[in-house]
């Protein structure tokens, strides 16, 4: 199979290269940066081009999500499987004769990290069962979690990592915002942050609830109330009654 | 200078070992509970008792919040320095006529875990300057990050782990309730979580901000509301109007 990677950012080459560890050969990378291009085909060692894209079997297009679908239009071939790694967009964005494919893998690349590919969850939807087949086995060289899913699930999807990854940067801020006010380097708090993560790689965090919510200790909630103001008495109450809905207190 | 602890739980116990492992010699591991100090003892080579406490310069109290002040009285000695290691008590908590300290770790403790105690830091309170000196040096001994702390700040450090720890521990909560609802397995997002935590060893949260609110994505964000109920909902929104202010959206 002839696979082609569209892209030269973030995705494009941690995808290229998660295939290329595991054998998986690439045909060309193909797009408008010739620098970056040029950088990641000498890296892994593949053919680039920012002119003539190559024939190929599958285009996995790896480019921001308000360049898909004119990106999409580049592709002029009809018996071939185009796929976008976009978490938000339904494949049907995709514009031409092809068939179609969301090949969406769950993570945040940035360029100079080093991850472990084989922990990154891929969320595959397909027009049919033979090119959810092909893509399947695609992911699974490269990764031990991958799984179907629709555009209404990836939406879902997104909402989790929302919760569990934007929403948690943002108490990040916040908490530093407490601990600058006081001149307490932020830097202390990540042993105790890390362990806090840790944690849930081992229990189900709704078994690893701390703090004085969840301990109904309405005297520490009511002197905590006085020390804060505006957004954060805010976040600080409806977490509090969040966290008292969810243990019945 | 002789020490003890007092106390058989989780902080006694990587206490005592981080004393040990650091050359700090213990006079004694004290408490109530024969079996766990028995077996904390013999791990770290310490004496033990649970009857006659040993006489010592300082004695530092590794208990419950609410065992603190009745554990105290058991110190009749006058010409000594008694220590908590409780976030959030006062040290006149401590019941006797010897001098009083604060000496508070901040970290989870479980017992099976090992920790790097190099990074934990320690807030440091004492009645008189002799005595400050005496703990910063026993905990520099430990710990790269010492720092001295009145219970006034210690209770924002407290307000900074609420907001670092206990409520991202509940964003995975809810987050997880979103994954489950749709049988994606919530392991399937630790990977894009331990990235999350990785970039803020790095980058000031502030900056590392990503998602829906700070692009003020209105289209995606009236999506949401319209997938969540109740409390989820009620944090989606306070989150997010949080998230507008602090950047000014």
């Amino acid at each position: 199979m002839q696979i082609v990677i569209i892209g030269s950012g973030n995705v494009a080459f941690h995808l290229a290269k998660a295939f290329v560890l595991n054998n998986i050969p690439l045909a060309q990378i193909f797009g408008r940066n010739e620098k970056d291009l040029e950088k990641i085909a000498l890296e892994l060692q593949i053919p680039y081009s920012t002119e003539k894209l190559e024939d190929a079997d599958l285009y996995i297009i790896c480019v921001s999500d308000n360049s898909v679908e004119s990106v999409s239009t580049i592709i002029t071939k009809k018996d071939c499987l185009v796929a976008h790694t976009s978490g938000s967009l339904p494949k049907e964005i995709l514009v031409g004769e092809y068939r179609k494919a969301s090949f969406y893998p769950l993570q945040t690349f940035s360029k100079s990290k080093a991850l472990d590919y084989k922990k990154i969850p891929f969320f595959i939807e397909t027009d049919d069962e033979k090119d959810k087949q092909v893509l399947f086995e695609l992911a699974g060289k490269v990764s031990e979690n991958v799984m179907e899913s629709s555009h209404e699930k990836r939406k879902y999807i997104h909402l989790t990592a929302i919760f569990a990854c934007n929403f948690v940067n943002h108490l990040f801020s916040r908490a530093k915002e407490i601990s600058d006010s006081q001149e307490i380097p932020f830097d202390y708090f990540l042993p105790i942050i890390d362990e806090t993560v840790q944690k849930i790689h081992e229990i189900d965090p709704k078994l690893a609830q701390t703090g004085p919510a969840v301990r109904n200790d309405i005297r520490v909630l009511e002197l905590h109330e006085k020390l804060l103001k505006d957004e954060s008495l805010e976040i600080y109450k409806t977490m509090n009654h969040s966290i008292k809905e969810m243990y019945g207190l």
